[in-house]
């Protein structure tokens, strides 16, 4: 058997930096005495929740638009998100100075939605339970001659995500682990590529939540497995399927999976917002669940934290912390 | 009539920087372009949500607890406070290796009284419309042996809370205007105390809820003013008369007072929350309301503020959301 070469390596990270820097913000690294001491690490958070749009979304999204061709680009370009990916891929069109169409859940958090729109954004809307996103987006780009710019399964949108693994290493030196969430893989797999490009003894901790534990199966098993859609507070997690260039990377370069419930999230969640007085919405709250809970295994003296976004209203908020109760 | 001598000067707020150096966090200053366009002016937040105890009282407190005596640090100290000072005391004292006892009102939060019990202070407990702090904290002390270290009338208090406004411009270089918020008047002495010391020009606006505007009218009518007890969700400026150190200071060099209601308070700490990504408290609020409600007079075209703090637990916060709406 032989081993094909790495879809994306450290060196595409790296170029991905270059071309976002001054365009996407180099996010800050907040530390806590408290997480510290509650953790048993000293823990260091990226706080990607201040990323342009309020996530690392658009790291990938800006950079895989960014090298579309004139032609491409003139015609525009279309996406399919549950949220963060939406607003990442109309703000890049805005940037670059083409058109977005957007295929979204109808039940997008109210926020993002508004969120998207007002980047200039056509918005389409779709079922989650009952439609096929991709298909959708596939033969609207299609009819209308765009570019899909797919939320994970592209190597220009792995390398953007894996620029806030590079920024946290070069700012903070090597760590012993790096804890990241897991939705359709993209940012695990351009944060290990980075790690492990600069530091091959780092261990990569991907998170999902309980009820979408498609990777850990998957890696498990060394295959892609599908699970029933997951429902989950982690909107950005809601997915039932590792995506296969993704898994291609993770397979290699990820060493665990730890799980979180939603109440452990929202614990996080209040946690975030009481003691660090930082908003990070469910998705983005995993990793900390994962290590307030104790649920990240052989933990080293020094983590990394990929903390994702933060965007949530803060109605929903409110619901959540109070559902937790 | 002569001029007495400043009872603070720069000289002193650099000197309170150098004893906070590696004690105090240096906190970060945010910008948004998202604000920056609903202001009008490029705006620098200097986070101190995001400092120890999450406020700026912890520089003010620390610096006065580490220029006791050694006898006095042994027999302990004491305090008197809305919340905030109650903690950054605390904290100094664990600090300092010496022991704290603090009178705050019942109706403090739980989170903030919570957390003074947890940094190792004892608690002792007044009815904030009734009790008279000052005389219960100064029995007590004086029963024990203890220091007493005011939230705001002292000149090494006024000093520490400077420090925040030296970093911002030590860190961004000079504003058109500050604005901060205004309770005792402690912060904006020091703060006013270090902008015009190192640049005259700099215009200090303080920002009172509208139901304690004391400062306002003691500065229009040149003399302490009392009003009555406000009642405001701006519980850190739930002060009924400026100090009298305080004022001293303030009426050289404080420009301005703008006034908020506590519905412009709401907004802008949902603002922050949905926007910012960051949790500040309605006082750490105010001067962001005055500036999303364009009540800062002559705003010229970049201004510094200071978040002054962020200590408010999730089900306060979502109380304070749901009112607003």
């Amino acid at each position: 058997m032989t081993t094909a070469p790495p879809p994306i390596t450290l060196d595409d990270v790296r170029a991905a930096a270059a071309r976002l820097h001054g365009i996407a913000h180099r996010t800050p690294v907040l530390r806590s005495r408290t997480l510290d001491a509650l953790v048993g690490a000293e823990t260091l958070l990226k706080c990607e929740n201040f990323q342009r749009i309020g996530a690392f979304k658009f790291r990938g999204a800006y950079h895989a638009a960014s090298r579309l061709t004139p032609e491409q680009r003139a015609r525009g370009i279309a996406a399919y998100s549950s949220g963060n990916h939406a607003q990442a891929v109309a703000l890049a069109a805005r940037e670059l100075g083409t058109s977005a169409v957007i295929v979204m859940p109808e039940d997008t958090p109210r926020s993002k939605r508004a969120a998207t729109e007002a980047l200039g954004a056509e918005i389409v809307t779709y079922d989650r339970y009952t439609g096929d996103r991709a298909a959708i987006a596939e033969a609207l780009a299609a009819a209308r001659g765009l570019t899909l710019i797919p939320p994970y399964e592209h190597p220009d949108v792995i390398a953007g995500q894996g620029t806030a693994a590079l920024e946290l290493l070069e700012d903070e030196g090597e760590v012993g682990a790096l804890v990241v969430p897991v939705g359709g893989g993209g940012l695990i797999a351009g944060s290990a590529t980075a790690a492990k490009g600069l530091h091959p003894g780092i261990r990569v901790v991907g998170v999902e939540p309980e009820a979408g534990d498609d990777t850990r199966r998957s890696l498990a098993e060394g295959r892609r497995v599908t699970v029933p859609m997951p429902r989950t507070i982690a909107d950005g997690q809601a997915i039932d399927t590792p995506g296969e260039l993704t898994f291609s990377v993770n397979r290699r370069l990820v060493d665990a999976i730890a799980l979180v419930t939603d109440d452990e999230i929202r614990a996080a969640m209040r946690f975030a917002f009481e003691r660090l007085k930082i908003v990070i919405e469910p998705s983005g709250a995993t990793p900390l669940a994962a290590l307030l809970a104790g649920h990240v295994p052989d933990l080293p003296d020094r983590v990394g934290v990929i903390l994702s976004g933060g965007n949530i209203d803060t109605d929903r908020f409110a619901r959540l912390c109070a559902d937790g109760d």
